[in-house]
């Protein structure tokens, strides 16, 4: 068992009794998109994350939120991929896992980077999660819950790591993209 | 690591890229019941299991739809869970993972059941996820849809062994019991 | 133009820009039944019509709300009928019109009740609208809301008279029916 | 009464018991936007409207649907305000009622230009219903559904002329304008 691994013990599925605490970073993308009827566009303007949530039953898990940005992922500076970075390792010091909701097109950007970041100093000491949605969340159809759901379930019970889950898939950083044609995210050919 | 953990080396999160094989056993239960004009009542008698799972995006698995029956569990009987029980371990020798879908008053007994017969042969050697509803999923607010999406996320990456999934909090079999002024499961007080 | 009709000229569609001020009589049926999740039933126990309400844009009408019972018009006494009908007689007098919310089982007996009445005063002076509901608002495919929606159009443009505003159709009582097969109102057979 | 009012005789609420037969012209607008995953926006590309109609329950009218074009009405060109007049005009004549789906923007022009045509060719024989939505049919909160169905019971029970129907008000013209920051229909300061 990799040393890093025993920190979980006390989570794992079925032992422990405790809430298990998740710090949920958000950064925007299309998932928290709302509808300007004024303009008639779709815009990263107020926050819907809390709405999603109010409509989950979470008996797991208690969440600490951390609106960090609201953005479409394209419009990402590399100083904003270096704040998200900083901010998921900063929140994996006291929490008992890592959530953040991300716009699709440079999710993997930012999953690479804290990838990175985490390998440079001996490696992750909890599972970080990042999720987005290819529908936003005030749509009748919408990947938005499912996806937030799967992100705050898998936190809970996967090894420590950076992953993707969204679309019933959880996917391991590094080497993960978004297929463009497919609308999710799959193993890069290697 | 245990021995029967190696059996399931090649579905490893971010390590396969052959799709996942689900068993989704059906049974009833509130998720599945649907509303009759006529006689004013909720009762199980068509199977809305298949509108919920189209209402997913469900890109990690591949579900083979098992219809094993559409009860009230409080109206199974001993034949019933030991059916269940059955058909569970059955599916586990030729799928991925097992998951069934079952009405919350009996979920235990079911479960509890499915751990004895897996202890009795050397134990489980795939996750088997049971889950439920407190709503029907024709509800407005229901919570049928989360707790699917969890159990088949869930199963794609839990070590092998029975478990409850269910309001994103993941549970093993045997300890649990339903928590009838929560309204959820929990580990019982020991 | 007959002599209760002069009453109605200054609300007539497209002269008036006064608010057309609506007394809602709700008095319980399925549309407002909610789901138990202790008892797994559908049942009259709380008010969800405001939350109906709360989904609409009424921008015609001032409501205002008038809670008078919440029960299955199955279990509706000879007083329950002569109650809402003197109430209804009573919100016609100060307000433009009146929409009764009511089961549908026994809508048709409460619609004759307030005809015979107002016939023995000389006749309606406003619209009264009731309306009802095949299936709780609280299922994700309902009638409540558009059938509500249409009785607070109705009310609006009708000429004075009692009728049932349902599935897109309104029909004047007497004579008016529900047909439990095809599980709307019809005219009554002649 | 008015000489074409008489026209409307057999389908007076509660006395007819044949269907109303209503001409549907689609022209787009909001209500039928969809949205485009790959390019994240917002657009009147396919036809939403019959999913609408099939949420409905209708047993008070027979459809003819007309799509007739699919356009923002920010875009339309004075020959299509001439189409759009020129086909609720011909509609009207073998139809007991015509209802047209429209952009909010330009709904006005397009109700005057109908109503101007009828009073050169001595009146309207029929009631012509506008509508629309401030947000597209696919958002969850939408107002698609609710102006549909009130232009549907409008057009069964409003006299000869033509209107604007949402958000619960009726509305004649001319004289009606949208009011951007209610986000609605009024009537026109005189």
């Amino acid at each position: 068992m990799p040393a890093d691994a025993a920190t979980r013990d006390q989570q794992q599925p079925g032992h422990g009794t405790k809430p298990f605490r998740v710090a949920l970073i958000s950064t925007g993308g299309t998932i928290e998109k709302t509808y300007d009827e004024l303009g008639g566009v779709l815009a990263n303007r107020v926050n819907v994350l809390d709405l999603l949530l109010a409509s989950l039953d979470l008996h797991g898990v208690v969440i600490d939120r951390v609106p960090l940005m609201n953005k479409d992922s394209l419009d990402m500076s590399e100083a904003d991929h270096d704040l998200i970075a900083d901010t998921a390792e900063l929140m994996a010091r006291n929490h008992d896992g890592v959530v953040v909701v991300h716009g699709t097109d440079r999710l993997s950007k930012t999953g690479d980077r804290i990838h990175e970041r985490l390998a440079a100093k001996g490696g992750a000491t909890r599972a970080i999660v990042l999720t987005g949605a290819m529908r936003p969340f005030e749509m009748k159809r919408t990947d938005a819950a499912q996806n937030v759901t799967e992100a705050l379930l898998a936190v809970q019970i996967l090894p420590v790591g950076v992953y993707v889950a969204m679309h019933n898939r959880v996917l391991r950083f590094p080497g993960v993209v978004k297929d463009r044609a497919l609308g999710t995210f799959v193993r890069a050919a290697t």
